[in-house]
């Protein structure tokens, strides 16, 4: 399927429908644009009455037009669109850029217009990028197209670029341009009414020149889609993704922007941490992270080496690295007696390694040679302020050359205004040189943290056997009834038939059963109302906990049977669920959230008032691999309270990986499940005492 | 004293001694500086055997030098600071700034030449700043002095910096230079062996010319003057300081660079806290924070408007705002129904208000002006990527003369390095103008946080009545049997003595007068071994709960007998407190820290395992202000454990603060309690049941 997008970004002949001969218009600059970027095949302008534009020879319509046209760039009046897209189709055209705003992002009139739109590419078999876009680039030498009609055409380079917001993508082409950040190609996405970001991760995935992918996007047309590509391509190319619309009213714009409704904030990062792509929380950060990925090697490890001219801006990348989970790299002994004996006496050889204001050229590649070699290092931040007595420019050469010959990462920091000139001296050396060193240490934190997720074995999804008929059978009983509401029995059930453990539970009717499931379970137990009508037990009082005797268990019978009568249920209508109480343990919440577009989402987070209110939550959208288990359990703040505070020993933490994962199983066989609370459940060091304790599920409608 | 500071800053007459005339020098460089600088007054270069250095006439010692000298620099090599110094005494000089290195930085010798220099300066009643730093600038008009050997002289503005690192501060000034932000005063502060940043902020207080101080601050020498004197500056003007040395790794850092103890990082937040003190995380930061602080007018709330003329950038405005705490605005229907009237009908009238690309500076104009007067606005935030029909500049001019116009803080964003032009344009009338839209929501974030500081009541610190003499003794007692550790009995007396609540407490010696403890108390009790030799309660087991009858008390009395002749320690020498046990209730952990430099710092964080595994702790340093107490109670992230969760009414909240501020007395009256911890305090909705359960009070050595 990707390869017909070939005719949009690599065409070989080009029509610009709506060319304008009026100079400053869009259609002159895009025709205008695309000539100057010396498109490598001819470009047709179609104009209604022009003779030609700039020069160019032009056509009343694209059926005029000789010979074959690749692809359409189209920018006329919005009402003419769809019959523009009818004669591209007559002539054959396989790609159409649709520049043309008015669409669904203007109300109910656009939507139509862009419905009948979208019939018209699928019935003709054409693939579109837009409508209500900027346009597309390419730079490959072979091709050379600008189908843009703002924006600086970029140096040709590794990064891959879409964006949902055209004026974004332009002044990040800009600034990319600026930081010698070379580009493959740009989409502005528009209204992603045919070609989406999951299209280009499929085509840039094939795409040799594709080395980094970056996105600026507001919306996600199809998150599941997305996380299945992501992998794969992560597996091969970082993916930086800006996701804005993260707060409420950052989504609400969001809406009135380009008529997409914003997800849940927290379900993107549990996908993006995922499917290994990282998200960058700006634009600033988004370069900063694709300056160090598309100019130097992956890290091997997380141990980083600091070289500077001066102090404070050493501390500053300290502070930054360390905070970001990077280590500071502790040298071998021979590097440091290497550079003591070379290096001024005041000079800092320990790291971050202090070469003073005094340092030359010959100090830096002298003292960035030993660090290099020196195997505890994984990646070195090269700090300089503009020196006293040395040549800046020389000192960034010798950096790069040294650079150079090594596989491991280095990443400069160039301070001051007056560093400018050697920082582009730098990077023209494919070494990135930020201003601060706080940029270079996210840069390096990001590259490790993708880094660390390609090492990581893929993961499978695991399946375990598990009873699915048995649950199939209750939520179409419910269904049947009409219930969104499963009762905590047939919650019971439904985990037992998944292999997810729950605390001893029986369920009976009279209180003869009740006290001849207390023998069986053994005292002390919990006595539940169970029934339909009874959704929330605490109202009416219907658990009645630490029942020790049969004394105590029969006076807590005839409590709860005063109550359904006080609260009108008939006490035969109601069924009662005799539970063995477990004590101690760690509470934990295992959930199933259905999100729409994401479908199921699973939850998991310590159980109790505390967590409730410190929100310390980890999620995951199905399927979960067994590394996505390990990964959520690893993420949530309280987890020193589950490997065991004072002096305890730490939870079963396989019984728990596994009890995620079926749940996840359990999610992807039911799509129906809307919702499933198991809180608490309860942790303990030996797995076999871990246990669902109480258990909700509902049935979407 | 700070008056004397002027002879540095403000000086008639200078002298260069070690002035060169070896071009690139640093001698040279410092000269020929201030000259460029044009200093207003005389400026003598004094050189041991050139007849002038840069057509100037120069003296072969600082005493041959005709008339008055205020301030002298010092540029010699290390060995003749000294003598240099004497020979200034001899001609009167009162100012000195020390850039030669080889002080404390470099290990004992250095630190004992520092030591005779600072005896010198004092008994010689002169000020210095250095040595081992970069100089000193002064851009007031009627002084314009640059004694400084690196770094661009900056325009004139209401900026005062001081950095504790020389070259991170002349990069500064050279940024502040290219982001328009003019500079005031700029010290280098080396090793801080006579002034200080403490001085600087004296200094600074009375200064009319600063109107924004900002710090780059490696360490503290007296934290609590530091916090004094704060408090008073920043109720006049904003104070920015980057503290580096956060992390571990930093902290090492520093002390390997300046030879100074990074403090505890967390007790640093407080402080700042306290005193209104902005602090950036990292330079750039730093400068938000200024550019928004030098140019605009203090927002009066939190409720911010946004102006764009393309989608993303305001998503990720009003993203960048949400999360940062601020407010967007609800414009009055009369503000939208204005912009409706007037702008195209796509265009976006809510807020963010959205005009589109097409929009140029008429409208702009038009909304700013219309926004700016909508009383449900406190502060602007106007957007411009280049816009394709409009003119940049001219839509900078027009965004200034209309936040000339307006008292509410107005922040300019152009994107793009196109945007640089107008955004140049924009800053030459006041109006900072970010690259980034996070960049101008950090700056508004922290000028309403000062803002809202500046608002609050000063805020006095609290003295309750207590009987000081009754902890005096235990304090006494205990030091003088040479005790470090307090008994709880010794603690919880202190406790009462402070009016800070326990719960019901009896020490008695044998078996009638615990069981007579427990019939006053009211049963359950809590009997615990209470001796000198038993610190750990726990590991002998000498701590017995919930005892609910005379039996029961009984048979926990025989049972600790036991264990204390296990353990080897004659019960005859012990003595036991029995305590009402309290149920229920939030627990709380209240206590003291000390901590070097910064004397006593109180503690505040939610008890039990979940908090102590999750570190949501509160400090404050001594003395707390009514509103420090509750602040550092708001800021715990687990508050709303507090507030009530599941329908649960608040605690006392009111008594929580008393308490606090109880605790800050007892710590401000005895800075040799090294350290309290009461865990728990019992916190309940009605303030008489609040009680401390637990007291453990050490005294230092």
């Amino acid at each position: 399927m990707h390869k017909s997008l070939d005719v949009i970004f690599k065409p070989q002949s080009v029509a610009v429908i709506g060319a304008s001969t009026r100079p400053g218009s869009l259609g002159r600059n895009l025709f205008d644009k695309m000539l100057a970027a010396d498109f490598n095949g001819p470009i047709y302008p179609v104009h209604p009455a022009a003779k030609y534009v700039h020069s160019v020879k032009a056509y009343p319509t694209i059926l005029e037009v000789p010979g074959a046209v690749d692809l359409a760039v189209i920018v006329v009046p919005r009402d003419q669109v769809l019959p523009t897209v009818e004669q591209c189709a007559q002539k054959g055209v396989k790609g159409l850029v649709v520049i043309t705003a008015g669409f669904k992002e203007t109300g109910a009139d656009g939507a139509a217009r862009e419905q009948a739109l979208a019939e018209i590419i699928k019935a003709r078999n054409m693939r579109m990028v837009g409508p209500n876009c900027m346009g597309v680039m390419c730079t490959d030498p072979q091709v050379r197209l600008d189908a843009t009609f703002a924006g600086a055409y970029p140096p040709t380079g590794k990064i891959a670029f879409a964006s949902q917001s055209g004026a974004l993508g332009v002044t990040i082409l800009d600034y990319a341009g600026s930081l010698n950040l070379g580009v493959s190609m740009f989409v502005s996405l528009g209204n992603k009414t045919d070609i989406s970001g999951n299209d280009l991760l499929e085509y840039w995935k094939e795409d040799e020149s594709a080395g980094v992918i970056l996105m600026y996007l507001e919306s996600f047309g199809n998150p599941r889609k997305f996380v299945q590509l992501a992998r794969e391509v992560s597996r091969r190319k970082p993916i930086v993704i800006v996701k804005s619309g993260r707060t409420e009213g950052g989504a609400r714009a969001v809406s009135s922007h380009t008529g997409a409704i914003a997800g849940t904030d927290l379900a993107y990062d549990a996908l993006f941490t995922q499917c290994g792509v990282l998200r960058a929380n700006t634009i600033e950060e988004m370069f900063d992270f694709a300056m160090g990925l598309a100019n130097q090697p992956l890290p091997r490890g997380d141990r980083v080496a600091i070289v500077t001219n001066a102090g404070g801006p050493a501390i500053m990348a300290t502070d930054a690295c360390e905070s970001l989970g990077l280590r500071l790299a502790q040298f071998a002994p021979e590097t440091r007696q290497r550079l003591r004996a070379r290096l001024l006496p005041e000079a800092s050889v320990a790291n971050p390694v202090d070469l003073l204001p005094a340092a030359n050229e010959d100090d830096y590649q002298f003292t960035l040679e030993q660090i290099l070699q020196d195997v505890n290092v994984d990646a070195l931040i090269v700090i300089s302020v503009p020196p006293i007595s040395a040549d800046a420019i020389k000192v960034a050469q010798r950096i790069s050359a040294v650079a150079e010959k090594s596989d491991k990462t280095v990443l400069g920091c160039f301070m001051g205004v007056k560093g400018l000139a050697s920082a582009a001296e730098l990077q023209k050396q494919a070494v990135p040189a930020f201003s601060f060193p706080e940029s270079a240490a996210r840069a390096l934190a990001a590259m490790v943290r993708y880094a660390q997720w390609r090492q990581r074995k893929t993961g499978d999804f695991p399946a375990f056997a598990v009873r699915r008929e048995v649950a199939a059978e209750i939520i179409a009983g419910a269904k049947k009834s009409g219930r969104e509401q499963l009762t905590d029995w047939e919650a019971f059930q439904i985990l037992t038939a998944y292999g997810i453990p729950s605390v001893g539970t029986k369920i009976c009717r009279h209180l003869d059963e009740i006290l001849e499931a207390a023998h069986q379970l053994g005292y002390p137990v919990v006595l539940k109302v169970s029934s339909p009508e009874v959704i929330h037990k605490s109202e009416i009082g219907g658990v009645q906990l630490d029942l020790r005797s049969d004394v105590d268990l029969g006076q807590a019978y005839h409590k709860l049977i005063v109550r359904l009568q006080a609260a009108g249920i008939p006490p035969e209508r109601v069924q009662f669920l005799v539970q063995h109480m477990v004590e101690g343990g760690r509470e934990v919440l295992l959930g199933i959230n259905a999100i729409p577009a994401f479908g199921a989402v699973i939850a998991f987070g310590l159980g109790g008032i505390y967590v409730e209110a410190l929100q310390d939550l980890a999620l995951r959208v199905t399927p979960l691999t067994a590394q996505d288990a390990e990964d959520m359990v690893e993420s949530i703040r309280g987890l020193a309270i589950l490997q065991g505070v004072r002096g305890e020993k730490p939870v079963a933490f396989s019984k728990l990986h596994e009890t995620i994962l079926r749940i996840s199983q359990l999610a992807q066989d039911f799509p129906e499940i809307g919702e499933m609370d198991i809180n608490p459940f309860l942790l303990f060091h030996e797995p076999e005492q871990c246990a669902a304790a109480d258990a909700r599920i509902r049935i979407s409608a």
